[in-house]
Formats: structure tokens, sequence, C-alpha cells
């Protein structure tokens, strides 16, 4: 089954459709205002809803509708998903809650779903999900309110929470980050991670996958479904502890298998991160960066406090930062006064000159022992930072290169917002960059290490 | 030996002052024109320097000078702090490097300058120091540009490096927590974090105490100041890893002393934290709220995702969340729609109307189960964030509350500085919620447990 339909309609129902603000139906209506194609809304004697001819049901629309937003109750969620079958409707968004996350009369309304969705070759989202955004085609085919200013791009996010899918949103846009698809998947009754991931890896527009996972029936074959994409995945997974009883309340989703994900995404090269602000990292640094030849780290830093905590960071990931080559190290001596740490990490003290500076990070990036270069800087106002100096270096030399830094927010934010026009993703804390760079090595380590890693054959 | 005259000072010599834009003594200078005490340039045949008279020798000044900052190099240094043992300055920072964190030739000009400290009772910051920030009362004994906006406040930062100390003023600026002093330690050659904490706890300006430390001789010493101080003190220690190379270059430190950190802090509740954000996000908790009565924790949530994650990391903690009394219970099934979780955590979903809101958090924050308040909610433009509500909250129960939201920046910034105008710390992710509430409970069940904590034989 494709979600194409789902995910990039070209028309859509609103399927209990309200001009009352306070409903699921006004807010879903509100939201897809930004949407350029057809929109249908649906609501038995409603005349006219948000300047469009309401439908008395889904069969007297006379046009081929992708996506069908379910804004009705659940008792009546099972005839809405049949009616939208019948009439060859690709895909529904199920808002309402109250299935098997809650009772067992919950748990056969949704069986219920899911069986007519089958026989009809049409993809359930949800039940019990806000929904979803496509930001690179204006569609807000979710309840939550002020996620038009979401800017587009390549990074996708795939939430098991409605909650956690939109607390990634907004850090996206306060970070400035681009945006593909961002989907809660709410109890996963139908369409699921695998299938999504697999979706997504196809999608033109996504250059990074991220998940937030709960707690899932199938670990092994989301892992597995990580493993053979081309495009990157990197995973948040909640539940460490016990926290099984509110996550099945949530999504009804079974916790306790952190310690299965942990080991998969170790073995399949998975960057496993630990909070929304690192996931959105993490997605930012494979959506702007070539790929890395190798999980090898130099780092070079101005300050050698903060290029310490880097340090930790990164080899606490196991993260390898290598010995540079005597040309390179003759390359740092003529450059570098005498008081500063030569080795890998270089300490710069204060940044040379630019044209020094680019002679320094480039005989770093050029070194055959380097895969992936990450530059601190604290800010200071007569410093430039190197925002030409990375972007040439990465087009150059195809080695991805990591900025951070940090400083008063009305200096730093225009120039990592200069970084990120640049393709250089560049983050606010020492440690945001060492993790960042974490997940592209233990990716890359992963790739290299096994070529061919969509056979089964080739686990280590 | 006072610190006063070193960190309080009524007039401040600069040595080695310079019109050279390039030089510390430059710098120096032009930091402390926000400084409104007697100002004294000392450099030799130089007439005046940013209005004021420059004289050839500290000896030559007609005043008490309290603080002297030493801009001259490294061979200079131990004549300058002799002339100024002799002048009976009260302090002297040291910025030079090349000290024992280099050569053996560096290690003996360090003690030399360490002697004539302590035969004239001078207290000399670093060498190998960047200096420090009296926030409140305009002393920027610094040479890094830019921290003249840091806001004043009740938060003290001591690091053993002047770039995390640097890298901590500017997120204070950012986020907008008041610093009262941020002193990085260099080498830490006289003055070392056992006296400045001890001096911190009897600052007036000072209600939480923040420590960057990579590595020191004296761990047990550290950490007995800690456990003996009346204010809360926490530590990012870093060197988890092997990172001795680095850090011995840099202030001269040996690390590896993590597990011993780790133990130390367990034993007496001291707060340890994982990264710089962390660090101040716990200092602003400290230094807003009161010191909770116990280590129980009461989380309420508008949304069950980010709620599970904030869970997990205080689970994860060894964060106790108590059930709530049956009465409690009783109040929140009054309230709230069905399908919540009304254990704790609270799932209330959308925040019921303000009125019912305060009635419900109220009820739990006065459950005697409850010690510490936990509130997060998603931002949505049609709900008001619980100020008011949590202000009056704090203030009627003595309970602390903590307040975690995300939401577009140019929307959830005014309402973090309104939480922050009213005494509540309000963080912008789940995560740093969680972490900040676990700091509170950490420090509230060690001085719940051991309430003579100052004496040896409490330990357990």
């Amino acid at each position: 089954m494709s979600l194409s339909r789902l995910f990039e309609p070209e028309s859509i129902a609103v399927i209990g459709a309200s001009a009352d603000e306070g409903k699921i139906g006004y807010a879903a209506m509100d939201n897809i205002r930004s949407f350029d194609g057809r929109v249908y809304p649906v609501n038995p004697s409603t005349g006219e809803l948000f300047g469009h001819r309401c439908y008395d049901a889904i069969d007297e629309v006379d046009d081929r509708v992708d996506l069908a937003l379910s804004c009705v109750p659940r008792q009546v969620t099972p005839a809405v998903v049949e009616e939208c079958g019948e009439a060859d409707v690709g895909g529904v968004v199920v808002y309402a809650a109250g299935f098997s996350e809650h009772t067992e009369e919950g748990s056969e309304l949704e069986a219920e779903i899911v069986a007519t969705a089958r026989e009809h070759d049409l993809a359930v989202l949800g039940p019990n999900t806000s929904g979803f955004i496509n930001a690179n085609d204006g569609v807000i085919a979710s309840f939550v309110s002020d996620t038009d200013a979401v800017p587009a791009g390549n990074v996708a996010v795939v939430a098991q929470s409605g909650g956690i899918n939109h607390v990634l949103m907004f850090m996206a846009e306060n970070n400035r980050v681009g945006i593909s698809k961002a989907i809660g998947l709410g109890n996963a009754a139908d369409t699921d991670f695998a299938e999504v991931i697999t979706y997504l890896d196809a999608d033109d527009d996504t250059e990074s996958i991220l998940l937030h996972v709960e707690g899932t029936d199938d670990a092994r074959a989301l892992l597995e479904t990580c493993r053979g994409v081309e495009t990157p995945v990197s995973i948040y997974k909640v539940g460490r502890e016990d926290v099984t009883d509110f996550a099945a309340s949530h999504t009804g989703s079974m916790v306790g298998d952190y310690q299965l994900y942990e080991a998969g995404c170790a073995q399949y090269g998975v960057p496993m991160v630990d909070s929304c602000q690192e996931l959105l990292d993490v997605g930012n640094a494979f959506a702007s960066l070539p790929e890395p030849d190798g999980s090898n780290v130099a780092l070079v830093t101005g300050q050698a406090g903060p290029g310490i905590a880097i340090t930790d960071r990164l080899k606490r990931a196991g993260t390898t930062l290598p010995s540079l080559s005597e040309r390179t190290c003759e390359t740092i001596d003529d450059i570098l006064p005498g008081l500063t740490y030569t080795s890998n990490p270089v300490d710069t003290g204060q940044p040379p000159d630019p044209a020094a500076y680019e002679t320094l990070l480039g005989a770093i990036a050029e070194d055959e022992a380097v895969d992936i270069l990450l530059v601190y800087q604290l800010y200071e106002e007569r410093v430039e930072y190197p925002v030409d100096i990375l972007e040439g270096l990465v087009e150059d030399t195809g080695v991805p290169a990591v900025f951070a830094t940090t400083g008063p927010s009305d200096a730093v934010d225009d120039a990592v917002e200069r970084f990120h026009s640049a393709g250089i993703p560049a983050f606010q804390s020492p440690e945001r960059g060492a993790e960042a760079v974490n997940a592209l090595a233990t990716y890359a380590e992963m790739k290299t290490d096994s070529p061919t890693v969509t056979t089964a054959g080739s686990e280590r």
C-alpha cells in the first residue's frame, strides 16, 4: 500500500468539519487553509464552511479524494472509515482517542477500523493521533494550532506521540531546521513505523528520518527497516525506565524494550539520542551534510574548556579522534602559536586570520585520517566565524563539517542562520555539537564496516 | 584569607594596561569601564588611558588597591605579584598562561607566585584564567569581550575553564538567568574551589553555586565543602572518559576522578549534571525557588508524550513520583475529563479553564505526598500559561514549582520571561524541565535524610 495519497494529497475531505471554534473539526478546517488543493468539508446540514461547499457525506463528493481527516467521535469512526473505503479515498487520519489505549471496547473498534482499511487498501493514520504536516506542500493535517510557520525542508519526523511530534516541529521552527513531513503515528493501528520509514526513504523531499519511539510490538521489524533504507534514520527511544502504565494509557504501547533498541541500534548503526533537541540536531546534521566516508573525527577548538567537554562526549560515545599525519601537524605548527595543543583535538587558541584558518582547517579536513570535522569557537566580537571556509571545504573535500559556538543570541543567531544557509549545521552549545557528530560517526561506522547492510548475512 | 577584596573591589589597578587594541591590557581596561569605583592603569611611560592617569608602578598609586589585573607576560608575573603584595593589594588576577599547565619552568614560576601570595595574604586568581565578573557591582575583570550584557542576579558560576565560564555567562544572558559572580579559576594555584565556594556561601548576592570541574587534586576537600555549605552547589564534572592529556595542557589538572565525584555527589546530595545548559538550568531552579522539603515529585502534563519522556528522565535519576492521596485524586476526577491519566503523572489533556486549573494544581501541591511540582504544557495559542497560578502556589504552599513548555520562540520567549519575573523557572523542552527537577530532588533527598550534614558522622 502506498502512502503517497495520505501524505501528498491533491484533495482533502474534512469529515465532521465544523464552524464551532472549540471543535477539532474547526481546527482541522482552519489548519488546511494553507493547502492549495481541493478541499471538501463533510457535515450534514451545514451549508458552507471556510468558503467551501459542505457535503452531507463523503460519497456525495464528485472527485477523487486523496485524504480524509476524520474529526468525528470514536463510536462513529468505523463507519466513517468504511464510507471512505467505499469512496476510494487514499488515506484517513483518525484524530479520535479512546481506542486500544483505553478499553477492551476501544480495541474492538480499532480492530474493526484496521480490517476495513485493509479490505479497501486504505491507509489509516492513528487513531489517537494529532495528525501530520507536509511542509513542502502546505498540508497541515493536524488539529494543533501554530504549526504553519514550521519551515519546509528535508528532515522527516515520525513520532509515536502527537505531543512530541509538535515539540519537534516547534523546535525545528525555532532552530530554523526545515521539515519535509512531521507525522504523529498515535496508536499506529494500521500505518506503522516500518511503512512510514519505507515511504519516506523513497520521498524526494526527505534526506533524514527522525523517530520518536515509546514502544512497539515489532522492534525488530522497525530496526531491520532502518537498516535496509538508504536515508539515515535516528531514534529517540523513550522508556529506559518503567513508564509502561502511562505509555499504555497514551498510545497503547508496551515499553520495556529499551535494551532491545539499544542493542539493535548499535548493531545496525542507527544513532540513538536522548532528548528532543538532540534528535532534531542530528536530523539537521544528516540532512545538511554529505555522508561521511568513515567515523574518524577531527576537533578544532578555539577554547580548551569547551573542547575538553566535547572530547569527553565524543569518547563516551565511542567516537575516535585519530592522530593527524605528520604533514598536517607541520602545517598546524607553522600556523599556530606554541602554547596550544596541536594534537587532535587541535586547540587553536583565538583562531588565526581567515587565510591561515582556511589553510589550517583545509589541511585537517584533507588529512587521510579524518572523516568528519567539528569546529568549536566561543563568540568574540573581533573574530569572524568560518562560514565560507567550512562551506568551501565541504564542497571541495566532501568531508562533513559541523560548527558549534556559544555567544549572545543577538549576535550569534544570525551567524547560525548564515551557517545553515551555507549547508553547515551550527549549534549553540559544545555538547550539542558533539552529539550531532557522534550520530554522524555512529552511522558512518556501520555503513563503512558493512557496505551490504541490507543482507541478513552481513551482521557483525 | 578573605576573597572579598578580590571579588568585590572598590578600586582596581590594571597592570600592563595598554592603548593597543590587540593586547589583553587594552581589553582589561575596556571591560572595566562599567565599574564605577576607582581605576588605576599601571604602565611605565604611558600618560593616560581611557581617561585615567597612568602610573609607572603599583606602589606609586596613593590609594588602597583592592584588585589588580595582571596583564603582563608570565616571566614578569612573579615580580608583579610581589609588588602587589608589598603594596597591600587584596587580590590579583593573573591572565598569563604558560605555567604549571605548560612546562617545568612554568611550574616553578607558579610556585613562586603562590609563595609570594601566601606571604602577603594576597589572593591570586589563576594563573591562566580569563578572569571573573561580578555582575551586581559591574566588575568585568575578564579579557573576553561582550559579557557586559550578562544580567545581574543570584546564580554564581565557578569554572575551572575560562572558556566554559564564558559559555555559561552567554547562556545565562540568552536564558535571562541572573548571575552574581562568574569566576574562571584557571590553574587554581592559590584560590581554589573550596575557598571560592566558602566565600560564595557567605555572599548575600548568591543563592545557588554552579561548578565546572575538569580535575582537582583535592576532590574530597571540594566535596566536603559542598556538603558543609548552606547554599546549594551543583557540579558539571567533565572527564568521564580519558581526556587527561588535553586537560593537563589546559589547566594542568589531572582528570580520571569521575567515579570519585559520582560517588561523592551521590553520598552528599550534590546534583551532577551533564552539560553547560543543564548546569545553568539547575542553577536557575535553585536560585529562584524555595528549597523543597523532600524529594517527591508530582508531574502535571497537558500532553502524554512529553510527560512520558519527562517521567522516564525522572525515574532514571531515581526521583520518586509518589501516589497522590485519595482526596487529591477525587479533586482531579472532578475536574478532568474521563480519558486522561489521573495517577501521578497527571495527564490533564488540554488544561482546564484557569479557575479549575488553579484548584487542580493547588490540590496536587498541597498533597502531603508532594514536595516538588513540575508542570508541562505544549504551547497552544488559545491556552493560557499558569504564570500567576504557579507564583501564588509557591508563595502559599512553599512547594517549589518548575514549568516546561515548547512552542514558537516569538510566542514562548515572552511567557518564559513572565515566569522568570514571577520566580518560576521555565524551560523550553521537556527534558530540561525534568533535569532541573531531578537536581532539586537529589539535593532535597540528602538534606532531609541527614539534617546534620555538616558533621562527618552523618554520612549514610
